[in-house]
């Protein structure tokens, strides 16, 4: 059985930003979408496990490195595959390549299972055993925990809009990247691009909920995080290079 | 010469709302990348037009009516054709159907040529004869002037952000859409759809400019403009039926 996943992408003025880059948002956007036919190739897309085990996958960690970002109009390969699953995550690898086959970036990231019904995280063997190639490659290390520094400043309070929902009502994933984004200035994005971000979900805002978000600078680069009255919605760790 | 382009596209997550339903801004983002690409198949591509003889398109006018939205999974198929063009408006008109072939929407649009380096609008004639089929159908009323109400109330006042502009720096024209949409509750939102939206493109703000968001209902529908400090970015009337 197959299990890995690639696809060409040809960049397109709204993958790109204001530098002409493939803005991280996209990225996020298009490793999402792979995931989740590479998923459904082997038997475990999105309406089987929902419609058939009452179970959705949640994405909880990124890490995410860019060498160099693609321009518009420049043709792109990027393949996903997974690794061997723990007991409670699914590992799962990026590579993004151009059209030379030149690496531009590597991620990983770690997938778990929802129970619709029950509300509580499964085990990943609920789904019997997921199919892996145990050569695969790791190309990046694990997306570990963010641990904080203390007393971050509030940076911004944003409210969740119409545009940054999906069909369930919750933020989108890849709309919190232009929420990190835009926490800098616009003279910071035009001179500098993200090499480096890890991005950990921890609970889903919904449409109409206050996030606050914190930045504080440490480390070669800055932690960011974001919280509602009650909960940490995402914790983030992002570092930039000059264009 | 083959005039008319026609793609299919399967609605994924981030093309829909919280009703499930194609999101207006995607609706939007469809239209113009074919249209684009439409463009290109006949010689007039972004790259050649910027390249070569220093002009790039400019929408300025969309009147889109929705029948029916298509949902998540759902395949569709969207088609554009020009008609004749007028001496400084090339027109364009779009398709909406589902994978049975039953029409979804309809649309019409006017698109101009702008000189970059001298800051103009030229004729449609500057680039010789666009080719058209003359027994193109047209599928909807061209989009004319709107007659905006007086005194019409401050509604909001937004930023342009990071991910609303493009790699000009310019307001991404899909992106009013959601500022639209954004201008109603979430009650509204959930329980309405857009049944009809005219939207005229006046001046494109640049990232940080304020744009100040005026709505007023009349008509059978809402008027709805943006403001710079010293221009008038866009003015739209929208109606909406209960889902």
């Amino acid at each position: 059985m197959e299990t890995r996943l690639e696809r060409e992408h040809y960049l397109r003025a709204a993958d790109v930003d204001i530098k002409g880059e493939w803005m991280p948002s996209a990225v996020f956007l298009r490793m999402q979408e792979l995931a989740e036919d590479n998923a459904s190739n082997v038997g475990f897309g999105r309406i089987f496990l929902g419609e058939t085990l009452g179970l959705c996958w949640v994405l909880t960690r990124v890490n995410l490195k860019m060498h160099r970002y693609p321009r518009l109009g420049d043709t792109i390969h990027v393949a996903t595959w997974p690794l061997k699953p723990t007991k409670l995550t699914f590992l799962r690898h990026f590579m993004i390549r151009d059209a030379q086959g030149e690496t531009l970036g590597v991620a990983s990231s770690h997938w778990m299972l929802f129970d619709i019904h029950e509300r509580v995280l499964r085990r990943t063997s609920t789904i019997g055993d997921y199919p892996y190639d145990p050569d695969a490659p790791v190309v990046l290390e694990e997306p570990g925990k963010i641990k904080l520094p203390p007393d971050m400043p509030l940076c911004e309070t944003r409210n969740v809009r119409y545009s940054d929902v999906d069909m369930n009502g919750h933020m989108n994933n890849t709309k919190y990247l232009n929420w990190i984004c835009e926490l800098f200035s616009s003279e910071h994005i035009k001179t500098k691009r993200i090499s480096q971000i890890r991005l950990n979900y921890i609970a889903e805002p919904y449409l109409d909920q206050q996030v606050a978000l914190y930045k504080s600078q440490g480390d070669g680069g800055f932690y960011i995080c974001g919280k509602t009255e009650d909960k940490t919605i995402f914790d983030s760790f992002v570092t930039w290079e000059p264009i």
